[in-house]
């Protein structure tokens, strides 16, 4: 650590680093950054109140550990924690203006934006420059078909910058504009963007970021609608996915995670002969359980899953990988049927909701579902 | 990019640089590696070969951006991709030996897994020393509490290093050993853990790396038990925590997730009169909810959670990040209440989804429920 901070302390202006800075020995960041300037330890008047803030709105004791994060190296400036018990600090190594800020991710984002962005931006003076971006989210395109469809991008727009990110089970596509002008630069993103829509189609389904879930929110709740699941292979997911968006318990009514056959038999009222015809891993049996659990819920829409998840249970008929999808409303019922090869639980999960729903948001915005 | 070669094939021995090797123009680490190695780019036919066969057993058409990962810097060996598109490579620069391996995690986790630990230890030499270690997961502990309780660990045990890290919502306890007798490390390693657990108590769940839902899947699966849930707040999110398990078919029956009042009452049964009285969030209510889902499924115990995960919701005697968890066996049922204050709806989720987990699991092991 004293090594790399020495190093960065030559090359760079600003850096920033997190964790570290924790109650427990193996947290060495202020000692190697008071080493690497050159300077001792001493206990921090603010850090040591940052800490006893923390602790006594806790009504919980103060540690001698916890009271090791009050010490920082000699002449850092620290920043306080407002959200949990190790405090920051800033101090010159080299010619380098180093951030010490904790590891625990949203303690880090916080203290990043509200006391490290704002000192770097002051830092680079009144820009003449914007940097307007925007995120297209892309569903149900491989990354290199995605970027194959892009081609010509930086040729039709030579002042957009493109970036692609797969976060699995989706493709965000970035467009990054950098000028002085900054309604040029809004007027160019939005072409842009129409450009990348219109190669990329319906697959598009969020031009700010949004989640599918997130998507599906908006339009439920624009049309005062709701729905409700049915989950076999997706074991909660879905249901987990949805209600990790504040205020869905407007549109979101129930999900019924059948894992068991006898469940969806006694608690979705699916027909034992159904099961007993098909399997429970059928787009009849979907079908089923979407329009079951829409009655049951009384919802606009039902959404069900059935599948093989893995590593266990696949047929040669139903590999696992195999989803069945149901999507029932008041009037008919449908059912879908896919086949994944990701060959990991895990994944096969999250690309069968992410599937599932993927149908759904199609449905709701009045697009081929496929 | 080059610059940061450059300084790494100065100072490092080894280095593995993951990601940027994708078929988009913003991937630019071949070009990096070759321009910091001052060489150039030349298809290479290894690479080629692992490009081609990763799209042919997947029937998808090879298009020119993927042939642009067959380009590798003159010189560098391929490492070949067999579960994604980009191989990666492996190159000095300087006076170190570089791992180039894609950033997609599960593809980079195999290839340096296969194809780089063993040729660092290769590198290392014959060596006769060994490093086991144990790592014990703790719930129900602040990360500082456990370390001051931990306290004097390092006197008593001179060649064992601790080590901690927060998992949210848990903590695992690393214990490292390293020397060159293996019988004694492992002997040393025991002894630790028992001084360990004898300090931490009951908060340790296991001693083998397991979640809260993998320990609970092995105690029901050894009494041939089952588990039913009913969620509110939780919003599938124990479900899915559960299913994550591989053969949790085999325990788990059936979550209703419900949301809405009206599923409590008509899904799970739930007395209106017991919602009018007590609200959702109340122990009463909760406890009725995992007794009415542990009939319908005919499980051995049901599992219940209502509470406010925020951000609306909370009212002054139930704030946000209360929450009440029921737990119904054939013969009783129990219900009880906690209040969180992380102030995100996510934490929330999680912690509630621990919390409930973490009783149940007290009572599968006979011990007390806090």
């Amino acid at each position: 650590l004293i090594e790399v901070f020495r190093e960065i302390g030559h090359r760079a202006e600003m850096a920033v680093v997190t964790g570290g800075l924790g109650p427990t020995e193996d947290d060495l960041c202020s000692e190697a950054a008071a080493e690497a300037a050159g300077v001792s330890l001493e206990e921090d008047p603010a850090a040591l109140m940052s800490v006893e803030a923390f602790f006594s709105t806790r009504h919980r004791p103060l540690t001698a550990a916890n009271k090791k994060q009050a010490f920082l190296p000699t002449g850092a400036k620290c920043l306080p924690n407002p959200v949990g018990t190790a405090p920051g600090f800033q101090m010159m190594i080299g010619k380098c203006q180093f951030f010490f800020l904790p590891g625990v991710p949203f303690e880090m984002k916080k203290m990043l934006a509200d006391q490290v962005l704002p000192v770097a931006f002051e830092r680079r003076g009144p820009s003449k420059m914007f940097s307007p971006d925007r995120t297209l989210s892309v569903f149900g395109l491989t990354e290199s078909v995605t970027n194959e469809r892009l081609h010509g991008l930086t040729d039709r727009f030579p002042d957009i910058k493109l970036g692609m990110r797969a976060k699995f089970p989706e493709i965000q596509v970035k467009l990054y504009a950098r000028g002085p002008e900054k309604p040029v630069l809004e007027e160019t993103l939005k072409q842009a963007t129409l450009w990348v829509t219109e190669r990329l189609g319906n697959h598009v389904f969020s031009s700010s970021g949004e989640t599918l879930s997130e998507v599906i929110g908006v339009f439920l709740r624009r049309n005062s609608e709701t729905l409700a699941l049915a989950e076999s292979c997706t074991g909660g997911l879905m249901a987990h996915l949805l209600t990790s968006v504040a205020g869905s318990s407007d549109y979101f009514l129930l999900s019924a995670v059948t894992y068991a056959n006898r469940a969806k038999m006694d608690v979705l009222g699916v027909d034992p002969g159904i099961i007993r015809e098909h399997g429970a891993v059928h787009v009849q049996t979907a079908r089923e359980m979407a329009a079951c659990v829409r009655r049951i819920a009384e919802a606009t829409y039902g959404l069900a899953t059935s599948g093989v998840a893995g590593p266990g249970g696949g047929t040669p008929e139903k590999p696992v990988g195999t989803i069945c999808i149901g999507l029932a409303t008041e009037t008919d019922s449908e059912g879908f049927q896919f086949h994944f090869s990701y060959g990991d639980r895990g994944m096969n999960k999250q690309m069968f909701a992410a599937k599932a729903f993927d149908l759904l948001r199609r449905r709701l915005g009045g697009i081929d579902p496929t």
